[in-house]
């Protein structure tokens, strides 16, 4: 049977070289599919680059909304964050792409699909698995795995060779990139060396703190069941709303982290990211859990918040489990509604004030301005204490001497 | 019998009055102990006062270098934090300060021990559970949770009547604070209100982020198997090294945080916190961590961390738990040596490189510049996705058309 | 205003008393309420005990399909267990029965709850915590806490002395018991001394193991989405199939257990079980689940799981938390569908066959028969090998002599 | 230069197989290492059987005690179990043996290792993971993931062409089985229909539980910190120990398993354990961790019990991990003093009495006899729950009204 793959396309060096060579080393029709998640210049001039190497057809899907509100939204609200620090913007857009992918694949009655993630790195098993969930039947095609190109030098010298248009490639460019509307990521050259320091002329999202204005902004966060819903009183929808906060986090340096992570495939790796709407949002959404959750409530929530962080990042979007947690986070979330104040100022985001009618905080009860305020009695804490600390191990004295 | 009680005296107005109290109320000959932790003005002219309000005796103890090794350092390393911010700073120094006081119970022959902690707060029982697990039998007497004096206004009006040296006491003052080497806190008056903004003048350690100065400082901080060893080089005894880095964390108000917290007793209360020092201590900790132990180690040690911050928070130091815990994390920091840099700068702490001996970050492997590179073989890439993805859940389909 | 007390009532010998007492010391109008779960006599003869004794009014509530299909249920889709044994028969009925009688209470117009739970055990905090959420403005009236009643010989005096109706009561009866449709517990009097053997006698639902037929029987469980829907092909609603299982059970011997349990008020108690038809339920559950669900998913759900025990143990069962684990557990067991057979003999049960639509298990796959049969390449498993051993922290040696 | 190979040998089959194709096909010079764990037989006849097949040298190391004290004890006292079922019996003992088979390597001067796993099994990943962790120098040759040997018979016919010594080798068995002082496991065959049920005859070590003797048999273990010393009140090593309760267990029949387990590589399968004395010493050992231990160190430990039990099954012993989590049950443990009386009658072990000199248990406190007995004041929990039940979440009526 004749070979027609549908290959996730972005139009840069990679996903180019890939078409031609899926073309030459396998006789297959191509069929390109660019997936819009916010990356500069959206789907801009990719049909025509696409269909220059050779590829039968071109699909562009704009799923910008899509993944703000399915993807990006879930994984805040459940305060996934991996590896202590990282926000998971390239984790997440994974799935959807992938997911697009196959889409388009059965539309366009193609057999395989294939992708431009190298070995080495988390994203082919990301792509994968979305393939291996959605669309098993589909053959999967890795170039970086199986083909002589083995660096970047290489693939330039393959793309000049077959005349395939590079326009919007940076031949020099120094790190391997990934964006979307969350964030920009930076791997690869000089960062390879966990003691070079990132250089301000890196960063493609966010001021250098250290140039951000001396004044200090507030953008006030309105949240209603633990989704973003407005920016200083105003109601915006999901895109928007990511944007207008990425511009105020880029303005003041907010979102920036360097990471020694572990990759799923047992590599430590070093990474930089910017990711300053995100960086408010989650910053903003734990303090209005705080004000609005108990204690267990939050306790519950941090502890299934490791295991959807480790999913996202391994690409087990596809699955019961992230589906289930997705539940047990509705249900937290019924309460947090409310709006925080955060003040963005070179390089940092603090809250300064959390409002919520569904506040859990009473202010009679917390004073110690007057013992005996609102409903408690100072003595039943005496109770409390001695409950409290029945059955402790200690003292090993008393035990021996028999006392207990 | 005459009752002789211990009691733990700061000499602050509770205190003083509570001495006061004690002898009047229960006839009783008063010890007082007062544990230097690092509060200011330390032990100075706390004997005098003491024997003026009618102790029959003062013990002053220095355990500020106990208090780091032994409290803090231990709390670092385990990497708790209570309620996702606060870095217990309060919470530590209770156990240590109560188990200084059994001791000068039991050398003075006391048969009693009292605190001025309120009945509304998480401080009474970290002393009592203390008391308890070190020394159950000696009776216990808990003051604000007894006498009917129901306010700070009160307290004032007994101290005056009874002629109570109230130097030092700022009468007037908003907040109840609690200081020593890691941090100081603040409670009470206007911050009752969560949606009122700490004040400039209420911080006393950290400078604002706004006024701190316009260049960044950098420290590069040494750690041996966990432990904070050196700061810039200098190898620093653990008070010292704490200072220092106040004092450096302070000039650029590092440190802040401002929390919303679930106390033991189950009132929400808000808390504002400076521990200039022990922020960047934790940050760099988690890079030189990041950087030597392997995923799974981290997981572990972040699985028992969120235990240690409840059981420090809750005042069961003196428990099984905390040991085993220590002695896992010994375990783990034996590989985390090395030294890393922090930039300080408007309020943040970064961390801008980091090395190791024990590194097992390895660039080779890392690197995408030439695949196939260092040990890594691509091709096992593909089986290792492939065995990954092995009776996954999905895709529904598949089931029921019987392909399974 | 004149106290309205609506009293969970059950004939026995501490709320007959109560019932008494609360007219003579608080002049309250008593409501009875008594609400079936299956304990032995269900309401039979309650109303004319309750107006005996004084009550103004009697409702009885049947909610025995409600107990099992909103508490049972959910408590066993979570696989909540206790202290490691403990099936939490008493702790999943108490929340129930306290919201009706919150129902009862405000279709009567009474102001105030009471309830005949003694001081040191879990129930008085079950009931409570459920009028505290589902009903704050209700006055609570705990008897065992106040009066002066120490001992049930004291009850039992204050009986006779107002010519309360004891019908039923044993009143030379050893242990403290509580029964309903999915078990019967035991505490006290003997088995106060841990090293004492709880006799034969005791035992008022299963046979003894060693008196249990010599001929093993097999029951074929089926569930639905972790429901429990058949016995032996015969589709049974959730009363009748408890029903079925406890006889079943309980004519092998099945479901005993001792434990030294750990109360919520700090005390170290022991108790004995009889749980036939739940210990049958929840082993064959758990068949099904490593038949049809992804190791992942198993881990996910047994993380929760104990939360889910501490919560219905402590009686935090209207809460969010629960809702949100429900929620969770929902998702996952939308697999967990099939039948499985479990052979029970001499008091125990155990598994000898599972079947499942949606199993995961292939056994082309797992045999070793052939090698690389089904989807399975070996080669597959030296590249996931390679991988899964990058970045491990051994060996030092290696890391001492710089090859890393 | 000339490869020589220690190989993991054990005169079954598939190594004996594997010590000629090595020479064969590696031309290697091949160095036999048997390794006693007790397994049927021991070391008797393997140097001869070795030799044989053209061995160069043998190497034959009684591990026995090693293996129980180092080994099946750590797992015993962290709790650890796979899968909810699986005590772990081989995943154990594989790092022992490729640890003794590394040091016969060096030893003997080899510059590879080899082991006859298949590479669909868990049992490859543990041999690895312990020569990568232990000499992570030395070539490792996997025969079944390279060699064209597809089966047990392709196996059986190059044996029979080549004239190897098949002496104690069962051509027409049935299953695949691993045997040691701890346990026996069967996989394969007809087990690999998972609702075909397991033939009385395949069980090796255990009576069926119907054929078990009608009187029930009572054995009293000690423990000394966690560690088993005693049967019956006499001290035992630990082989013997084990080899008494092993003893006993098999003649009730206790201690047969029957698991649908996740493999390490992903793949769902079928096996069936007979852990006799295990058994019987995890239930006993958990009995006696209830009467001494505080709820939380129970938390505590079990909540790294699965760490440890994934650990040991994905052959990750040799980490940093595995160290951590020994040291957090070395301090937990050191209360874990006692006896237990355990009752073993037709498949089941129950425990009927336990007694500690470190007993939590307070009888006087647990009563109900009563009221406010011992140190406990009925008032006290009045106080422990109004603070219990401050700030739960419900109800939402109250908070929609402003009550809050």
């Amino acid at each position: 049977m004749a070979l027609k793959v549908a290959l996730a396309y972005s139009g840069g060096l990679d996903t180019s070289v890939i078409a031609r060579w899926l073309i030459e080393n396998y006789d297959a029709e191509v069929v390109c599919v660019a997936v819009d998640v916010g990356q500069p210049g959206g789907l801009e001039g990719l049909r025509e680059k696409a269909l220059a190497t050779g590829a039968v057809a071109f699909h562009g899907v704009d799923a910008r909304e899509d993944f703000v509100s399915s993807y990006v939204w879930p994984t805040l609200r459940a305060g996934a964050v991996y590896g202590r620090k990282y926000l998971l913007g390239t984790s997440m857009a994974r799935p959807l792409i992938a997911r697009r992918q196959v889409e388009v694949a059965r539309a366009a009655g193609a057999n395989a699909v294939s992708h431009g993630c190298t070995g080495k790195g988390n994203d082919q098993v990301r792509f994968e698995l979305t393939y291996r969930a959605l669309a098993p039947e589909l053959e999967v095609i890795a170039p970086w795995r199986e083909w002589d190109i083995a660096s970047r030098e290489d693939a330039l010298r393959y793309a000049h060779s077959r005349g395939i248009d590079l326009t919007g490639v940076d031949e020099e460019k120094l790190y391997s990139c990934d964006e979307n509307l969350w964030h920009i990521s930076y791997e690869g050259g000089p960062l390879e060396d966990p003691t070079f320091e990132a250089e301000k002329e890196m960063f493609l999202w966010t001021v250098s703190p250290m140039d951000a204005p001396d004044n200090a902004e507030r953008v006030e966060i309105g949240f209603e069941e633990g989704y973003p819903v407005s920016v200083n009183g105003e109601r915006l929808d999901p895109v928007e709303l990511l944007l207008a906060l990425n511009a105020a986090g880029s303005r003041h340096g907010v979102g920036r982290a360097d990471i020694v992570e572990d990759r799923l495939v047992g590599i430590k790796s070093r990474g930089v990211y910017e990711t300053p709407g995100g960086t408010i949002l989650y910053a903003a959404l734990k303090e209005l859990e705080e004000l609005t959750l108990h204690r267990r409530s939050i306790a519950l929530k941090d502890l299934v918040a490791d295991r959807y962080a480790d999913l996202v990042y391994e690409g087990r979007w596809w699955t019961p489990e992230r589906e289930a947690i997705d539940a047990l986070v509705d249900v937290l979330m019924r309460r947090v509604t409310g709006t925080v104040t955060m003040e963005l100022y070179k390089g940092s985001a603090r809250s300064v004030s959390r409002t919520s009618p569904k506040s859990l905080y009473d202010g009679d009860l917390a004073s110690f301005g007057e013992s005996g305020s609102g409903d408690y009695d100072h003595g039943d804490a005496a109770g409390f204490i001695r409950l409290f600390s029945l059955s402790l191990e200690y003292p090993e004295a008393g035990e021996e001497s028999g006392e207990r």
